[in-house]
């Protein structure tokens, strides 16, 4: 991945013949898949009849434009789109769903049951009533406001008192990645903030090759008013392990 | 199996480094494992240092005495327990509960993330809750006795509609078997009978060997008044198979 999200260029020299995409939003770095790689690996899956598997775990949150359309709209015979309330609601609910090629829905369905014989069923019943009286709408409108307010605090907190860090990646989702000046060691970063009390995690665990190093925020989970706090204790870790 | 439940005599002739057992109520037949059995299960267990996986599907239902002590209790660094909430609330919670040996537990726990990341959040609040207030043990009462009224209306319909058929199995659980007689085919009893409105199944779906033929009355899900009648048309149903 680069940037902008998966580098569908490099899948014809693979034998891939099935990918995972988070294509609204690259986990982690927050690219977008421009409409160009879009089409590309749409073609990809036709030519080779493999399947695309679109992780859309969390494009209800977007701020700065309407919600990107779906790989799965463009291709239905060629990907499978999932979606998940771990985002949206809560983790803790273990729902998600899959909008598969039609060829895949009965060997998805025996492999879930085969797995474990289908989700909780009293949630998957509250859910259903939420979506039907249109209350998980509302409730996406009132946090993508919140979650927007947080990610600008925190980004507003980054520039004042961590300029050397490079954020990247869209106006969307519950995080955000930022790049570490050369010189400073990852693992050593997150050590030390978690020593300081502070919560974050490297690139590192989420890399399958070496790169360079870089933070995730998360910003899900913590009160707008306790980012710039946190930012600004953080710059203090940084400067001491500098 | 047999009667009694796993035919423990036959492990050393395998080259099985686990088996799991249904040791209080053996499913489907009914069979409780006898102490002399237990103890020769255990000794295998300890000789082989291999594992016994204890399902103790449904012990809380017994109607004639006291439930029996686990396996678990007797030799806990070679018995896995394994509890579930599916008989004694609901299948649609998923939920479920294992007593491993202590070398087992991260393992387990590793295995179970990997697996789900972890059951639904919310039902195992509500059912520890639903523990700790006392509810379960008051519930579990009174459906004892409900599953009891049931039990006794179902062996008393087929002892008076189909006297033909024999039951076997403890006075437990919430399903009785019951052998047909020769020269009735299991599977055309099953089919026809559910043609005419009576959900049965067989034992056969449950076999790994060819055996004699059995129905399997499941009184779960059934209003006692429905039971005399629902026997009074399978005897209908198998005058016409015979």
């Amino acid at each position: 991945v680069d940037a902008s999200g998966l580098r569908v260029d490099l899948l014809a020299a693979t034998s891939a013949d099935a990918v995972i995409v988070t294509a609204a939003h690259q986990y982690p770095l927050g690219g977008v898949l421009p409409a160009d790689r879009r089409a590309a690996l749409v073609a990809w899956a036709e030519a080779r009849n493999s399947l695309v598997v679109e992780d859309d775990y969390d494009a209800e949150f977007r701020y700065d434009r309407a919600p990107i359309g779906t790989l799965q709209g463009l291709a239905p015979a060629h990907v499978a789109y999932a979606g998940s309330a771990s985002k949206i609601l809560a983790p803790g609910l273990r729902l998600g769903w899959l909008i598969a090629p039609p060829q895949l829905v009965e060997p998805l369905a025996a492999a879930k049951v085969s797995a474990d014989m289908g989700s909780a069923a009293l949630d998957q019943l509250a859910f259903a009533d939420v979506l039907e009286r249109g209350e998980l709408d509302r409730h996406l409108r009132r946090m993508r406001s919140i979650y927007r307010r947080r990610r600008d605090a925190l980004l507003s907190a980054l520039a004042e008192h961590l300029p050397t860090l490079r954020p990247t990646g869209a106006s969307a989702g519950l995080h955000v990645v930022a790049w570490l000046p050369a010189g400073l060691d990852e693992d050593r970063v997150v050590s030390n903030a978690s020593a300081a009390g502070i919560g974050i995690s490297g690139l590192r665990p989420r890399r399958i090759a070496p790169g360079p190093s870089g933070l995730v925020f998360g910003y899900g989970g913590i009160r707008e008013d306790a980012i710039r706090p946190a930012v600004r204790r953080l710059a203090e870790v940084l400067r001491s392990a500098a």
